[in-house]
């Protein structure tokens, strides 16, 4: 229920907060993430973002940066620009799209109705991210967080920053991206047992649906 | 709320679907688990299990064998074996024990009360549960739960079982234990960035409570 505005406020304090807590020279990343409604976690009432720098990389952006470096060093390309590219051909997963961001329910979505924001252009680190592109990206949250607040009811959802870490290493294979995730169901036992995550919909229907919702 | 030999015959009923399935050639992996309240997902309200027969082995039993295999190949001891030994020795994790298990809070538990029933002696195939043995874990089953529910005013939660494959290879390096994790909290966005798991309160101190519950 934020403004264009309001969220760029936002996009702006992380970035700033990020620029801070990074100069520390035992932090070698910096997770954001938001919790919204008691369902997905949150443990206050009010909009709140939340930021943990930690100097240890964590299991699953580790799993994401050596996915990203194998493939770029097999393929000399980023395995996200070429995904976009798919994407921005195939339509079928599109949820939205400006001149620098893209939305889409990812091909392989891990729960129903999760959604990526990946910029366009090949960007690795987050806090370098332009004025410029920083109104795009708002603008980009503003449309997915309204299709869901329309399509889903206001549902509890999350969502989080993957981005190259700040550990002076050189990520240029990454490609930064946020994943936000309406919570549609429970972890129970089958998850617990396996870790198979399971989506109740495909993601070329959770974007058509979303497609169709106005704003 | 089931008594001890009612537990015995679900018990039974496990091994015996298990012993079914295993038949089928395609079969390679199969998945016991139990969800119990609405927050730990179950879809039904009268108590019930789910079995799972699959082609593939899921990612986190596959993690588990690997460890478990590695651990075997360097120390020439069984992983579970050697913790088994340790929380006989140490007692503060230790909730209950009879002639043939151990239920303990983990050291490394995944989640606040989180419990392991792991057979003290070395079992790699749950298939082939002895009825001695059947008899010792419905005990062992019968004494935890009720201590959770006690202890905890009947929790949500779920439990599961992690044996080896049924892919006819060796596995004799395994040992099979059943986990039980009260649903004690939810996977919010940090849970989601990261794949680091929380738990509120030390395995000690979770067993300690636990044993103090009179059932």
């Amino acid at each position: 229920q934020l403004t264009v505005d309001q969220i760029e406020e936002v996009l702006t304090a992380y970035q700033e907060r990020y620029l801070v807590l990074m100069k520390d020279k035992y932090i070698n990343y910096i997770s954001i993430f938001h919790n919204h409604g008691v369902e997905a976690g949150a443990s206050i009432a009010h909009p709140h973002s939340q930021i943990i720098a930690t100097p240890v990389l964590d299991p699953k952006v580790t799993r994401s940066l050596r996915g990203a470096r194998e493939y770029y060093k097999h393929h000399k390309e980023c395995a996200y620009c070429l995904m976009n590219k798919w994407d921005i051909k195939d339509r079928e997963r599109v949820v939205y799209e400006n001149k620098e961001f893209l939305a889409i329910c990812p091909f392989a979505s891990t729960s129903a109705f999760q959604i990526s924001i990946t910029p366009k252009k090949h960007l690795p680190y987050f806090e370098k991210i332009t004025d410029k592109q920083r109104k795009y990206l708002a603008d980009a949250f503003f449309v997915i967080l309204k299709k869901l607040y329309k399509g889903l009811a206001d549902p509890p959802y999350n969502f989080y920053l993957h981005t190259a870490p700040c550990d002076g290493r050189n990520h240029d294979y990454y490609h930064w991206h946020w994943v936000i995730e309406p919570k549609m169901g429970t972890m129970a036992g089958f998850e617990l047992c396996t870790g198979i995550e399971i989506s109740t919909i495909e993601p070329e229907k959770a974007a058509e649906y979303l497609r169709k919702q106005t704003i």
